[in-house]
């Protein structure tokens, strides 16, 4: 049996290192799952003036306090994408692709999906269109596979899909230098449209065309809707009470992902309740 | 006729801070009660390790990385205590003794009142038994009132009711050295309760009693109801959406004063988010 976490916390932004903060000083036994570089948005934030105690900080300044104050503490980041997260009962079952992690509660900190979703997505989703390459690559054995990328993480994906289907276009969506296995044709375009009928045929990007069975779009954050089977979602973001509660027990939520103002200290402020009520909760189920 | 404000923030805890922080960088015209050295609580703490970038920090020390982030803003506290809020339909009249404040809206940050009421106090409030002793002043004119202060600020308060009273017992309940009208009375005691039928008679302490005709006890915070009549509380908190709402319209609450957990953080975060449904409030209403 895998051990077990009292809480496990999605999401390496201001709203799940505040709540990692709460759950070391509780003493809990908990995991923070994320990037080491904490939040894309945060590093590229330019200058920051309302986070109470810092002034004309750049993101990338409050990134490095951020940082500090997680080493003073021993706090670190596991660098693992959960794909789906199952309420089992007396705990989650958080799924890394073969692997499983258990925790007795769950805080989703996952952010917000900034920009929309490209054409056809939506309507050929299931039907060609994905986002766990790994999950799904068995339905590709010796297919066409085009993955549109947002994370030079997901490099190590495409590689192992390379080894399943038989050809794997990869489309990189960020700036970094890509490198994956030569057997992948690496394209250098925008993706504009999903076509397909019943299922995924086409992808259109701005200068060319790629025919392809199957399309996963790794972003770096999946929709929360998607991620917790049964969670309430509401305008597009998780329904919480004012103690950070989402409708499945033991599942609570902070930041970005439960609403507006996108702004990091709401994001910190929230991290902190759910975090206290996750440890609530966590100390209400020993006791059963 | 005064000065209209865009928006007024009760307290200056980080809820009332951050919130500040907001309306100068939405560039609304606002106004910010409270003390210059900002929270007592704060002040107090030994060490702060949950406020996400600041580690190890003393209360005092992250009151002075608040205390350069106002000031390198431009933002500066007005200390005086208001008494009472109005709702006037289109603005908020806010009631500092003789003075009034305007506003199209106001944000409610004043924190939680620690410790409970004296015996007696419930009971006897309104027979004797006042928060605002300026306000009540009149109704003392050569009679005996005693004054429980819990701040060196009232001090004030006690030397003006010393000019209509025939006598003022004081009684510090902080630290700092007493400075009042040699002709008050300061008393060294503890109170413990509050005594008499339908109208205060005594106040019993833990080594004397004192006969007095009123009683007025000066807390760093009137409770929210008292503030601002009408607003809904609920379990000795106002009651707010996760916009920061409260029940009358343009009134928005923050901070401890909406519930637990108490936490700098939280309270931060919810300024800020009290701060944008304000200035959003006034730009609405603007385009009437």
């Amino acid at each position: 049996m895998s051990e077990r976490y009292d809480i496990a916390i999605i999401g390496s932004g201001p709203a799940g290192l505040s709540a990692a903060l709460n759950a070391k000083i509780r003493k809990k036994k908990f995991i923070i799952f994320g990037n080491k570089e904490l939040t894309a948005k945060l590093s590229k934030a330019h200058e920051i003036n309302n986070y109470l105690g810092f002034y004309k900080k750049s993101g990338k300044e409050i990134q490095e306090e951020f940082n500090n104050h997680l080493k003073e503490m021993d706090i670190s980041i596991t660098e693992e994408k959960i794909n789906n997260i199952y309420a089992m009962g007396e705990y989650f079952g958080l799924m890394v692709n073969e692997k499983m992690y258990e925790a007795t509660s769950v805080i989703l900190a996952t952010g917000v999906q900034h920009g929309k979703l490209f054409d056809g997505e939506e309507r050929l989703l299931g039907k060609g269109v994905g986002y766990c390459a790994t999950c799904d690559a068995p339905l590709y054995k010796n297919k066409v596979v085009t993955i549109i990328s947002y994370n030079k993480h997901e490099e190590e994906e495409a590689n192992f899909i390379a080894t399943i289907a038989s050809k794997v276009y990869y489309i990189p969506m960020y700036k970094e230098e890509v490198s994956v296995d030569s057997s992948i044709e690496i394209i250098n375009d925008i993706p504009v449209e999903i076509i397909g009928e019943d299922k995924v045929s086409k992808l259109k990007l701005k200068n060319s065309e790629i025919d392809t069975d199957g399309i996963f779009i790794l972003r770096d954050s999946i929709s929360p809707g998607q991620l917790v089977p049964g969670l309430k979602i509401v305008d597009n973001h998780i329904e919480v009470d004012r103690l950070m509660k989402t409708n499945i027990n033991g599942c609570f939520a902070a930041g970005d992902v439960i609403g507006k103002p996108y702004q990091y200290i709401k994001a910190a402020g929230e991290g902190n309740i759910a975090s206290l009520s996750a440890a609530s909760y966590v100390d209400s189920i020993s006791k059963k």
